[in-house]
């Protein structure tokens, strides 16, 4: 098997790779051909974290395998970091063990790919305003994706602590833009694009502040009880997601179905859109929705497209199972 | 992390070291210090094979992590393994890969030794005869994980294809016992202690069959439906078993509890047994019976004691991750 360390991911795969690799397994997801098994999460009462597995198997890829990792809040005092990601994966013929690759980068590449794949898909051809909510580690990964996808000319900005935004300034001052922190009323009445990428509890973004027109992707939720955006604002957007099941009992969705604002079939699985079974945007006033909830076979397919290129680079290290 | 491949498990670990990994993480679920996750099981609908992950958590043996494997029917023809599991262990403390181990020699020694430790706290102390139902490939490791328990003196076992028992026949005389093939009447009225090991889905062995004081351990049911000995079997016997969760939806109890004859209340998990908590056998003409469906924990308990001769012995690999 092939051993790919967490310190080559970066020399391997950058937002291309991992968007193609998104892309490709949210196809083959609305083809039927490849599937998410039950996620395990678990709290397991030590140390704080949370552990589990998020794995899947893509039988037109034939990419098999699983993302162990979790939540370790006392790593950043090891200088660690708090989530660790690490992918296996399996030869699909055989069982055996094919790779073990470094997951961390790489979940962070992936969970960006998908709000870039719902921007190329859902977003209005001629959108010219970014705007980011959330200034964690995550947000410069979102914000990188998401301007390969749209001729943007500016960044807005917002953050529960405005002393972070600093990221959001660095990485679009990186990426060429002209970056303004504003409050949600301004960013929602300037952004076309919007990318929430938070860890809240409780809406942020309200319907009345998102303009006609706008496509939004909410990229933080992934529990119960964590919410980014109004449930009304769901009502009067079309919604779509990366995993249908997941949206509604983890993402951001629960909320609004919860509440009866939507029912299940009013949500739209992205990969029918890339498949093109379903049209997408149907106007330029529209509000489009994307619930991006994280599902295990972008880390798989990320995975496999970081162990073709490191053997490759033959960078992939081959040991003896 | 380290790697410890699977050629180098049989070097490093035997019946000993993997009954007491076994018997130790029985106790740590009973104490509570060690629980098992959800399992995934999945028919992946790809080269007819299951496919799945076991896992959980001792915190009193800081031991995380998870079984990966499955059961691949092609395997054979390829001079494989149909049975594929490969081990990989968590730092409890960060979350960081810390061992892949080579899971398919310890699953069969981890098996092996879960009827070992209910043979050692459930048998008669005179037990002398030792019944074995099934022949496959995994019968060989629960003869001899058993014979370590008692004073065995002879063997007698039964299998549905009778040109399968030259195995039984054989791990007999490799352990210096006499050994018979008999009609299963004969094994339960002169057994002491059965082991059944098949994958029947249809009871073989019949409660009239089956004396007063005998000790048996099923260790062949790991799925709804299937079934190895009379579910009036385990209405007169006092029934024990590794996870009671397993034990009435996957295990033999299954059919007796869906049958109303024993409620789950009514079974035992051994590690009460081990820590003291229950007594056990109360009397010299009480059926035991044990059921054991196999835990992930097991699996994690094997491995980290792999892992750990291994470093010893020099033989794991380490590589940068």
């Amino acid at each position: 098997m092939f051993i790919v360390p967490e310190g080559e991911i970066a020399g391997l795969i950058g937002e291309d790779a991992a968007y193609q690799a998104v892309e490709g397994v949210f196809a083959a997801m609305a083809r039927e051909e490849a599937y998410n098994f039950p996620v395990v999460r678990e709290a397991i009462g030590y140390a704080d974290a949370l552990y589990g597995f998020k794995s899947g198997f893509d039988r037109a890829g034939l990419v098999l395998g699983l993302k162990s990792g979790g939540y370790w809040p006392g790593n950043a005092e090891k200088g660690l970091t708090n989530h660790q990601s690490t992918v296996v994966l399996f030869d699909p013929d055989t069982g055996r063990p094919q790779a073990l690759v470094g997951g961390n980068l790489l979940t962070a590449l992936r969970t960006a790919a998908a709000s870039a794949v719902s921007i190329n898909h859902l977003a209005r051809k001629d959108a010219k305003v970014l705007g980011m909510i959330g200034a964690g580690h995550q947000s410069a990964f979102q914000m990188r994706a998401a301007v390969r996808q749209r001729s943007f000319e500016k960044v807005v900005g917002w953050n529960l602590h405005p002393e972070m935004l600093v990221r959001l300034e660095e990485t679009a001052t990186e990426l060429g833009l002209p970056f303004e922190a504003v409050k949600l009323d301004h960013l929602g009445a300037e952004a076309d694009v919007i990318v929430s990428i938070t860890s809240s509890f409780a809406p942020i973004l309200m319907a009345d502040q998102v303009r006609p027109g706008t496509h939004i992707a909410c990229m933080g939720t992934d529990t119960k009880g964590k919410q980014e955006v109004e449930a009304a604002l769901l009502a009067g957007a079309t919604v779509f997601t990366d995993e249908l099941a997941q949206s509604v009992s983890i993402g951001e969705a629960q909320h609004a179905v919860a509440e009866g604002l939507i029912a299940e079939g009013d949500i739209t699985e992205i990969g029918r859109v890339i498949i093109g079974a379903h049209p997408g945007r149907r106007s330029e006033d529209e509000v489009t929705l994307f619930d991006g909830t994280g599902v295990g076979l972008q880390d798989l397919a990320a995975a496999a497209a970081a162990l073709r290129l490191a053997q490759e680079k033959g960078v992939a290290l081959e040991v003896e199972v």
